[in-house]
């Protein structure tokens, strides 16, 4: 069987073969660890998750006061593209690269799929 | 002439009253601390601002770290609605509500056109 952490990475690489807006993907724990990683080279990967845990419960916790229901997604667009978020369960994050001209809805999708079947590796 | 704190209220009321998707809208200081509120009443405002400052100072740094550019704009989207988020100059941030079906590209649109409105009285 192979480690945890392998099926994960592949589901990561799966996850960036299917949606090709997609440039780089991570899982993070909710507190904050990384738990799997296909970000670019270089990219330093315990901030990201760190930063991206830190965004999604601060989400949670903002759409719970102010009434917009249970979190599904975090966004965060930069003058050169986008960074995506939703939780994967209640233990983990999931945060992906996306290019500038992306094509949301669909990297949306591949993402809550791809969320879907991660959830029970974490 | 006017307090400060007049004019920025007045500005996201005329933010509300140009898009009837914004429910609510708040300027906080980068500190997370409120400076104007338009939330719904029974809103936690301190709470609010805290989490809203902490959401765009912790996207500025995950945009630079993964090499996304300048930040735009944050956007939390619940099973009931959206927050949206995008810094004010450097000192402050603009927090608002949007409902479930709004045009978020009419939103964003009116949130920047708010934004460099309220820039000069922050």
């Amino acid at each position: 069987m192979a480690a945890r952490v392998d099926l994960l990475n592949k589901k990561l690489k799966e996850l960036e073969a299917t949606s090709p807006d997609i440039e780089g993907a991570a899982v993070a724990s909710s507190e904050g660890f990384i738990m799997a990683s296909a970000l670019p080279s270089g990219t330093d990967e315990e901030l990201v998750a760190a930063m991206s845990a830190l965004m999604v419960s601060t989400g949670e916790r903002n759409t719970k006061e102010l009434d917009r229901g249970e979190l599904n997604e975090v966004y965060v667009r930069g003058s050169d593209g986008y960074l995506l978020m939703r939780g994967v369960g209640e233990n983990a994050v999931l945060v992906t690269l996306a290019r500038k001209d992306a094509k949301l809805g669909l990297v949306f999708l591949d993402m809550r799929r791809a969320a879907d079947e991660i959830k029970d590796l974490v």
